[in-house]
């Protein structure tokens, strides 16, 4: 086939990182991706011949690139360690209200698809989060460097509990709780 | 027809448990419950004539009151603050433990697959994590009456969020970690 238009590729993976926030795998199958982008299904195979699995995992890594560039911006900016983490939680909870609180991590909402076949996807679940937990460290001077590890690891937990919180509810408050007690403990 | 065995919309509903903590409303179609549950097909029509909606509907009334038991016994024993909570998670940790960590808290899980047509779900798992939190509030008697329902809220909200943590890197230091920093802002 013709090489398809040079924007389909970021249109498909644009609309995975949505249905996945949405859903999870169980929402993004390849024709809700292909409704979603509009791309033709043809493009959809030429550039993932590997088909679904290959598209979200492509779609995984854009997104773990995206929030870990919102989470460096957001933490490495000026301002005292809770301030820098309002701003982060204030990026997510922006995304949120734009949806009205129908899509929220897609790692989180990945994960709950698995099973045993998955294993890959999950490998690169732990990596995203094992990913954005670097970024985080790098941007908690505050932090005695022994606690660090410690300190990101539950920074990503309370955003991604908050997340599932703020869906069910639709209230953005888990959110901003997160960094009043973070600083707190982290301070 | 007849009457069906006695044990079977239990097994049905343990089962629907089971696979709605695994993956979700994706994962606990009829046909995988049925085969999960051992119960014939025509009991589960006969104690759910609406289906998969009442089906998931009644399980989570359940998983609900099992849960707030869990959180009571452990949150209104003997200890102090920090001890009470991790009692709590070491609960969640065994169970995670258990099934090697394929599954996590049903609401999260539910939560991720819903869409605007389940409304219903939607409100139900609100109400739900509402009830943990009247349960948590009411054994916080160290934390002022004026700041229980963020800590209720925000206690639940990390939870949930360690469970994804330890589900994605089969770990449960995600659950661990909550109970000294909670104690720390709210003791």
């Amino acid at each position: 086939m013709p090489r398809p238009p040079s924007d389909a590729r970021e249109k498909i993976v644009d609309a995975t990182i949505r249905l996945l926030r949405r859903g999870g795998l169980s929402a993004s199958g390849i024709n809700d991706v292909l409704a979603l982008s509009g791309a033709p299904k043809g493009s959809l195979y030429y550039y993932f011949p590997g088909g679904k699995q290959q598209m979200v995992s492509a779609a995984l890594a854009l997104y773990q690139e995206r929030i870990a560039d919102q989470f460096s911006a957001a933490m490495g900016g000026a301002g005292r360690l809770q301030n820098r983490v309002a701003r982060m939680c204030l990026g997510i909870e922006q995304k949120m209200q734009a949806t009205q609180f129908r899509e929220s991590c897609a790692v989180g909402a990945v994960l709950l698809d698995l099973d045993e076949a998955d294993e890959a996807l999950r490998e690169q679940c732990e990596s995203i989060l094992e990913g954005w937990a670097q970024v985080l460290k790098s941007h908690l001077p505050e932090v005695a460097a022994a606690k660090r590890p410690l300190a990101a690891r539950q920074l990503i937990s309370m955003i991604e509990g908050a997340q599932i919180m703020a869906r069910v509810t639709r209230d953005p408050r888990p959110l901003r709780d997160i960094a009043p007690s973070f600083a707190r403990v982290f301070g």
